[in-house]
């Protein structure tokens, strides 16, 4: 953290901001030049938002820059080398793309049973669907909860593919955690700091999507809440941001997925389906995540999306699905990866 | 709801799409024009985002327009007179102006008590501070939980002021709504549908924060969680919205305010502290809002906000408080309204 | 500007940096910490955003830090005490809230010089009017151009109102300063800035208006090639920025009026016609505006909006302007001004 | 065109409107529901904006809604099949990829030659370079101007490579088609109405670069000023948007490529160098954009970024710039193209 001094600061004002550093157990080194002072502080307390707060406001502070990263854990600083995170067969965040698809929301056991058998056989490692669903509108449907688990619980049985499943509240998560290989974090609950502290404290590896504002260093440090309580097995999923255009339902930033690889060691995967909110879309943004280096996919299908209770909109049909994953297999060999379910 | 069929689309897909809305106990009326036609569609389900969704997908639709509003209890057509609030022995959204101020967070008893003794004394009505406080690290300070609440009790006893504070998750309700005047929901949470849910099921009023990427729809949707649970007592509160500017911690959205009181019966007030970030802007928002119509303020003020443990940038003194008062008192005549606790 | 250099970066990278600065005629304070090496640069180029851009790739550098304004004429600290601008018999940017009033685009004779009539009597002191219209359509209604200027002109002679009047491209700076006692530069034009130079030759007031998407700080720097042309009569105007909310056409900005009084010493105005497209929201967001140290109002008025060949939704009657002007009085008082053209 | 009448609207307000819409030579259509009535509108001058917004504001009328698009010549459903532009011997918007690659601005001859042929020899076919510089600050260098387009002429001369750079008002048009082989408009100008019409009455292609804060249906609506002066070769070039995330310079929209490809018959090409404002993230965006769709790419190219006047931290070195080259084969192929460049 740096303090600069306004221009027409003295001594006065000066020592009493060393004198506040000291009292929060830090030094400051001073560095006068023609136009006025810059005081420089080390520690690792430098980078705590409240006392950068504090320090603007004391008199002849005209700013407090922050030169360090708020964050610890999830930094590649902390751990140079890639997370690869295991479940059941696949490994997330080393050289396999890994494919989760499946419907927005769990309604019936036929409609995720189906589901999970073209996925699978199209490529798919990892079964998607919601039971616990957050809704804009109260009017809307929310899951069937529990049900739609037992129901997640089958397609699992029968196809043998791992489960990611989203987690709503901190009381459900004892429930969730005995159904789901991943638990998931929604957007909406990106900043439900409890929620981050409870399913830190399980042994489940947590798919945290992206808030539709938050920066990506908020991001990461929501990441870095999951950390600090222990549980260091966290996929980052980008989901789309959201700006003034209206066209997309987000707009999906893309170049959130080499910026993570650079500041963190974690695995980052990509939602085009939220992403997007338009079919058509999901597949040229698919290709277009892994070419940037996405370690894997969410992607929404349904039988007939035309009936769905949930963003039939942006779901692909089983015929889609299969046809974008034999897209994707040459797009993904072309920057030196296999995707994961799709032998050879 | 209306649905827009393309311009090479038949009878058939229009047939079709009639029987579609049929199913789901509607009625299409058709308008064929020389271009295209149109369904016009009646009926309460007519505003469900999901059907709407699941049209925009049929063969020859163009386009779907929602042209009722997806909110019912929260809006003006359902209630046309405002809704008035009362908290102790004030009323918000009436004619007097609430301001409820205090510190962000709760730190000692000598802190919050000497706050509510200032902030009474320069003419506030309730008392504001955090015990349970969202924070974006996990290394930041989080609040003092129950302890905070007691001290906020203390403070109540002493002075009078009824407290507003902030609630985090479904779990804590049952315990901040024995301390609680006002239940506050954080921008963080507007779409914690479980909170929301929770406190729709107490019978104490709820000060609803805009989510910082709301739009005004998704946050009167939010109202309408809680009021769909049976408490009527929602008072909004607009506190800035995430935008390109840096120079301001958010962008607090004036027109929100009389956009507001057009749409919804129930009272709103702003939040100039976290709506600016910095203290030389609080007055001057602050007084804006009232000026556009607000029903109160909500203001930080700290007994020396450069050692506070959160948000000092944005906390008044004692005496800039005093002073800002003395400000509000003829802006708020100005439109016709007067300062809930300046005698006169 | 501050270089930070890296944790890792040693004595050769340093003195690198150091020979880069001074090559640029800059001196770097060096100032080592136990964690990593800061260098300060003083001197007037210190601000150009190329060097910084420069410094940040060289090897062992980690962050280049501003910490001086890249304005200089535009800021308080050159100037500290308010410009005031004389139009006519009016000033703004003193004590008085100037309002200017008039239809969106220029139509007809009978038109303008009704409004003229009608927005004088009502208290304003300056009349707007555009001949030249920036259109997003290239099918839409584009200006009457010199013959709008001509109708201008006999409005003025008439009412003996001041002309503002926005002019588009650098070949019609001539022929508008004929016309024009304030010459506009609109929202699209914000960083046109070859019409920046233009006008900034010019002896006439410049109203600026903020893009869409510009900071405050981008908005100065657009201030300050005008005034680093010679030309040091700017009015800055906010209308609203670009946001995700759809309700409003853009988000008036309340909080740039104050941080823009921070900042520089140039009088600045509200445009709440823009600013919210919808009329119901003028008066309200003006009021606010004025609440918040505005200097002045640029409002849309017209004899029957709904008629209106530009702009109709947001523009008031006369009837709803007079109103408006009667509000105006007792808010523009509770701030300690006063309404140019209400005499008393 | 849809207006759509209040629940409380009578006879008398209807009539009106259908009066209204065939004082401006359109038809209405009536469709009464059980709740309310709509009219539906045909016609093309259905799409003007300023007659919705009249529309929008006569008794009775809830709301109106636009079904058609506002505009034609740049729309598919006007030309179905793409349109491919020819410069020198490339083709843009066929089935090759073409690389546009270069300095940001011209400065030394030395510099612009020794990177068109670096670029050359690394497979770009078309050389970018700035000698018209917008710039956000007046203390900038705003580039060589005639003396630039003479340095880029002379490397045109060496390397056979075509041109594009950009031109930045109106009266520099007749100067820059003597030099350009395709005239760049920059983002900043993407609503100067009169540069856009000046562009559109030459015979050169236009690289129209999409606005910071433009949504989908302006920037199509500015091809369409273009178009509709006869000039019928444009390209466009997704450049990054302005959201709140600081990390990235802009955020680059990779869906508004698959967008455009589906709304409009032009080519459309990325720059993920302004996109980014991150040389590391240069070559994953650019890869992205390829695996999305996009017909090219704009690049920056400087044979040593760190002492570059404009944009050197997101430029490339030759030795960065021939390793992309050599990932762009692979990816551009496994979407079924080929590189312009890239003999085979």
């Amino acid at each position: 953290m740096i303090v600069v001094m306004s221009k027409d600061s003295g001594e006065k004002e000066i020592a009493a901001v060393v004198k506040r550093l000291e009292a929060a157990g830090l030094k400051g080194h001073l560095s006068k030049g023609m136009e006025r002072t810059v005081i420089g502080v080390v520690g690792i307390a430098s980078v705590l938002p409240d006392l950068r707060e504090t320090l603007v406001l004391m008199p002849g502070v005209e700013d407090v820059v922050p030169i360090s990263k708020p964050y610890k854990l999830a930094s590649r600083e902390f751990q140079p080398h890639d997370t690869v995170i295991k479940v059941g067969n696949v490994s997330i965040g080393g050289n396999e793309i890994v494919v989760m698809a499946g419907p927005c929301a769990v309604e019936t056991e036929d409609q995720v049973i189906s589901t999970a058998r073209a996925v699978k056989a199209a490529g798919a490692s990892i079964l998607r669907g919601g039971a616990f669903k957050p809704s804009t509108s109260p009017y809307s449907f929310r899951g069937l909860g529990e049900e739609g688990l037992k129901i997640l619980a089958k397609a699992k049985e029968e196809t043998g593919l791992p489960l990611v499943t989203e987690v709503l509240t901190p009381a459900d998560v004892e429930l969730v955690v005995q159904y789901a290989d991943i638990l998931q974090v929604g957007a909406r609950n990106m900043q439900n700091f409890t929620l981050l502290d409870e399913v830190g404290k399980t042994k489940k590896p947590v798919l945290l999507k992206r808030g539709m504002s938050a920066t990506i260093q908020e991001w990461l440090l929501a990441v870095e809440y999951v950390l600090s309580q222990g549980n260091r097995q966290v996929i980052l999923c980008e989901r789309g941001i959201r700006t003034f255009e209206t066209y997309t339902r987000n707009t999906l930033d893309i170049s959130a997925i080499p910026s993570i690889h650079k500041l963190c060691h974690l695995p980052i995967i990509a939602d085009p389906s939220h992403g997007t909110g338009r079919r058509e879309l999901v597949a040229p943004l698919a290709l277009a995540a892994v070419a940037a280096g996405a370690d894997g996919l969410l992607i929404e299908v349904h039988p007939s999306p035309d009936t769905a209770l949930k963003d039939g909109a942006q779901s692909l049909t089983f015929e889609h699905f299969e046809e974008f994953m034999a897209q994707l297999v040459p797009v993904a060999a072309s920057v030196g990866r296999r995707v994961a379910g799709k032998g050879g």
